[in-house]
């Protein structure tokens, strides 16, 4: 591992996905260095015509496992019989979008440390034409291979940027002509579906637990609330997620 | 555990809840007799307010565990330093809905088989106001104790519907007034936004790998899509749930 020395950032390193899904998205992408392909002996997963036909341009880099050497090296990981290595900073630093017009909608996670959230929150950024994520360096799970893995492939599609801090992520996104809003309740908060999402927009989602940071929730210009209907409290976070980016979606798409 | 000779039903027996959310729902609700509550000594779950209030009602049933013998018996378990053990059916038999007038929705899940994902689906309809969850007896995963502890306790504020034939029940749907509505791609579905979901409606979504089986799918009135905006191909099951179930609140909302 190369210490990255300006910036020792989490992901500076290598990673691993397996399954078909996430191993289709990362080798038709030429975003990332591929290091290795392990292949289960005898598995179907070379039977996939889409998964033969990215292989042809990696022959050097593959390698066909025996049974015992491969759940020896994996486990009991659901692999698909397909095991990826590849390397390369996953996140970027976050550029300047005072040029950026139109509709855009950069997403914030600010504490959410479950991966299993994280990774569907990436998943379906990405389903919903979310034009890029931004996550702290800390205070969140950063971009692990179980975020990876669950975001099946999506990481791949969709521009994630790591930030150190996040007030002054949304000083220089209102600089550059964004609204923010906060997904959260609170008795300042309008319903999700009443917030106008067009044009540039930054949402900001927290963890269940936790929620958004105080000082970055004090700098949003509107909070979007969605209304529980049962006893439960609240909505996963990945789930309120899901509500708020496809209604976004549902006004700014064309009549 | 009884045997019960006219449906032996998965769910027919002694379940384990576990966490300060979970707890608190079932504490709280009186539909399951509670058979023991375990602690952790010296655990900070007793001094939260609502389960030590909640607590009074089940003294006889309580027992405080030393670390040794709580860690024994729950391993790694994301406990809080508490669990609940209790009984009854947690899933019951379709009543008939021709007297139900006004909106009214039951979701019918058909094929989810990933209990992470059926708990956040349990989870995420009681927060949108969903009547009842119908789910098959064969070829989903059943109410297990992951599916209730991934609900959060949200299974205890709403009915969960064990049916034996998916056809024949949407079949009585539609004699009891019901549209129905299958959330699958395909060139004669609907945008998810351009369906009516006001009045008696039976959603119907399916598993992602297999989908809604074939002759369910057929039976519905609607069907209803997601469109994807990236090159991910589908939104996770449960997200996709969240995304149509308020968008029916959004509709029939007051304004």
């Amino acid at each position: 591992m190369v210490i990255n020395k300006t910036k020792n950032k989490i992901d500076s390193k290598t990673h691993q996905v397996f399954g078909i899904n996430s191993v289709y998205s990362i080798l038709k992408n030429d975003k990332y260095k591929i290091e290795n392909i392990d292949i289960l002996d005898n598995s179907s997963v070379t039977d996939n015509i889409f998964i033969k036909d990215l292989l042809k341009n990696f022959v050097q880099l593959t390698h066909l496992i025996n049974k015992d050497t491969f759940y020896r090296k994996y486990g009991e990981k659901r692999t698909q019989g397909i095991v990826v290595t590849f390397s390369d900073d996953i996140t970027k630093d976050l550029p300047s979008f005072k040029e950026t017009v139109g509709n855009y909608c950069l997403l914030i996670v600010d504490n959410v440390t479950d991966p299993q959230n994280f990774g569907q929150i990436i998943r379906t950024s990405e389903c919903a034409g979310v034009d890029g994520i931004i996550v702290p360096e800390r205070n969140s799970v950063g971009v692990t291979d179980t975020v990876l893995q669950v975001s099946q492939g999506s990481f791949c599609n969709i521009s994630i940027y790591s930030v150190t801090n996040l007030n002054q992520t949304l000083s220089q996104l209102k600089d550059d002509d964004f609204w923010t809003i906060a997904v959260e309740n609170g008795i300042d908060a309008k319903p999700w579906d009443q917030i106008d999402y067009n044009g540039k927009i930054a949402i900001v989602i927290g963890s269940e637990g936790q929620g958004i940071k105080p000082l970055v929730l004090k700098s949003c210009d509107f909070k979007a609330t969605i209304p529980m209907q049962g006893e439960t409290s609240s909505l996963n976070v990945s789930a309120a997620t899901a509500v708020v980016l496809f209604e976004r979606l549902r006004q700014i798409q064309p009549c």
